[in-house]
């Protein structure tokens, strides 16, 4: 069977059956999304998820804890959506209002859901160990409306709860995301794939370093025109290097037999820049780098502050290739530990080519390790001068026999600046170790 | 002029006047945020600073790179609020389609707008130093709608667009984050302020720890029940503390005379488990304690692997009390950077009080600072045994006289064991500093 899909949305185009898209949107409900003081990262999760799925997100919401708007939201996503999926708001306490206005909504009233109250009590007694602490707002997290099915969650007391109506599903998660994560993987995911014929949605995504997204854009230009209208072509931008993704949706051969050809040119076109052809983040494609060839690696870092170690211990079994790391954020720090000259300190400073070079050294020495990054940068607000203003960075990558040093400038604010200077720094210990390996 | 205001929206409500809510919505454009290759830190910075300028965000909508989906996005938020502000899709690459699409909606036709190509050319051959690599494509980014007014844009080529329909405000803004703050500040908020009549918002914040939001609920209840109507408490548990924030919106002098009053109130409340009276981050409630007293302070990290230090680096002006860090992942570095016993790591193991001890004895003694906090445990997915399962965590602080240690057990995924784990760590040093200054 042929499915053709529309060039910009994937909508699988079906010529002889019945295949639709499935379609879900989600609402995130909670005034602290609302005046910024969370930042959400349940949506993206939930969204890869659903979208390896085979369920296109193509709509996500957050309103605050106000009656009408998560009616309203209820309301028009139920219009829009085949499946709604509704994070946060079900918390013990009264600014948690999402549980009432589903019950008012989906027409139920709200009953003692008696396995939810004894897995509450359980968890307090068995898991908290504060037995004592239960209280009676802890029990009414087992109140669910009796218009719902709920489904049990393993790590927490709010439980999930699945309602239909006009042939949609709606679905309400506790918005901490480790709760959310458990119920999407034993509950939804499951009933999304025994309920929906979902199309398949295939992805391949390749990382790129050191061309900028319009250069590339140019590059590929004539081979990106001539892709089928089925096949999506996506540029991610970030930290100065470019993730491209190819998407397509429909008949599973048809979608991975035209993603794998696609794919192969993409990677000959961009061979020259490629980081991996692989959807993974600069510090486990080093990790990778490193485990493949049981080698190990140490870090010193001044103006990163320990954030290039933290992006590689991120990864379960970095244990195997990184051995540690000196922060040496005072400049004695850099004379003590790491054994940089009080001399290259004094004369040239510590935002210099000697002085990284020296702590590269120093560290490959205290920590014998087979390859070491070092950084020294000024990453503001504070801190430039005329000579070494704000976002200069000097990065050194080594091994024993030799070590290679590179400046960098960056324009941005302290945050951006550190992540920047790291994944930067990481990228030239790549090519390091595939060039002297 | 009094002001009421409506307990769960914050909507102020003048008895007399003819003060409204100022209400905006935030559209978000890209497949990026629909398929989770990028987590939306835009909105949340943009719901802050909105909520500042008293501007009540009440919506929020995130679609794809799809013309039918942003021309309904646009027209719903359109009726929904005040102003609507648009990010994203305005990159020089063909997925990007939100300017077409924006014109289309407003009904204008696209022209070059000489201005914003002078900074475009100016940026490459003065900013990037790459006048050669200035494209087609680039040059693009200068053509707008013509019913538009342009938004100058210092840091990059996308120019802010600004058009009005129907009495209410669009502005759409490029989605680089530092871009997109940018025209905000120097654009967005002034326009806001003088176009408006907003009403003030105003909010106050405190953070407590070792205590779970439920006792927290319970233990306030009373005071929270008698609240004026315009008041609002929220509960914002995070890492196993809690903030409380109340908020009030309506006439100035009114609503901080009344949020003062209640937070005093508040404040002695929760006074044993009072962190601090203000919205900061624990790593920022540390820095200030360690400023305020002049002592300095270093971190010895197995588990956390440079996180600690990561969080305490991250704000601007540490320098004046962070030292350095050794992240001694490999128990080789614990040994000789920071001298444990060799016999402790094998008998005892490196996840123990006596281990813990000794790195926090070894830090201090290497880095010569007042205060030193060490760390070691399971962080998972791998690594538990039956006696030391995955989450088992010991923390030491200490000073030159004295340590003391705590063990810990957290029941979460690798990345939240290490934030949970970082933000314990910290708030014992904190409590430690406290006790033995």
């Amino acid at each position: 069977m042929t499915q053709l899909v529309n060039r910009r949305t994937c909508e699988p185009v079906n010529i002889r059956g019945t295949m639709k898209r499935i379609t879900a949107s989600i609402i995130t409900i909670g005034d602290e999304l609302l005046i910024g003081q969370v930042v959400d990262t349940n949506s993206a999760w939930m969204a890869q998820e659903l979208n390896s799925a085979g369920v296109w997100l193509q709509h996500r919401v957050a309103v605050g804890d106000v009656r009408e708007d998560i009616l309203l939201a209820l309301e028009e996503e139920g219009k829009r959506s085949d499946i709604v999926l509704i994070t946060g708001g079900l918390g013990p306490t009264a600014d948690d209002i999402t549980k009432p206005v589903l019950c008012e909504y989906f027409g139920g009233k709200m009953v003692v859901h008696q396995p939810t109250l004894d897995h509450v009590i359980y968890l307090f007694e068995q898991v908290f160990k504060r037995p004592g602490a239960l209280l009676e707002r802890n029990r009414k997290q087992a109140e669910v409306p009796d218009v719902c099915k709920v489904l049990k969650n393993e790590r927490g007391t709010a439980p999930g709860m699945l309602f239909e109506k006009d042939g949609k599903i709606f679905v309400s998660l506790p918005g901490v995301p480790h709760e959310m994560q458990g119920l999407m993987k034993d509950h939804v995911l499951p009933l999304i794939k025994t309920t929906f014929n979902a199309p398949h949605i295939g992805h391949r995504t390749l990382l790129t370093a050191g061309i900028g997204e319009s250069v590339l854009a140019e590059m590929i230009q004539q081979w990106e025109e001539a892709l089928p209208a089925f096949v999506k072509l996506a540029y991610l931008p970030n930290f100065g290097m470019v993730r491209l993704r190819l998407t397509a949706s429909g008949e599973e051969a048809l979608v991975e037999t035209e993603l794998d050809k696609q794919f192969a040119v993409l990677k000959e076109l961009v061979k020259d820049f490629l980081v991996i052809d692989a959807d993974l983040p600069m510090h486990e494609v080093v990790g990778k780098v490193l485990k493949e060839s049981g080698k190990t690696m140490s870090t010193a870092e001044s103006c990163t502050g320990g954030y290039i170690a933290h992006l590689i211990t991120s990864v379960a079994g970095s244990s195997d290739y990184f051995r540690g790391s000196v922060v040496s954020y005072d400049n004695s720090i850099k004379i003590t530990v790491l054994h940089v000259n009080e001399e290259t300190l004094t004369t040239i400073g510590a935002v210099s080519e000697e002085t990284v070079t020296e702590m590269c050294k120093g560290i490959l020495a205290l920590m014998k390790t087979d390859y070491a990054v070092a950084v020294s940068g000024i990453m503001g607000p504070g801190g430039g001068t005329a000579e070494k203003p704000v976002g200069t960075v000097w990065i050194a990558v080594g091994n024993k026999d030799k070590t290679e040093v590179k400046k960098l400038h960056f324009r941005f604010n302290r945050k951006r600046n550190i992540e920047l200077t790291s994944v930067n720094a990481l990228n030239l210990l790549r090519m390091f170790i595939l060039n002297n390996s």
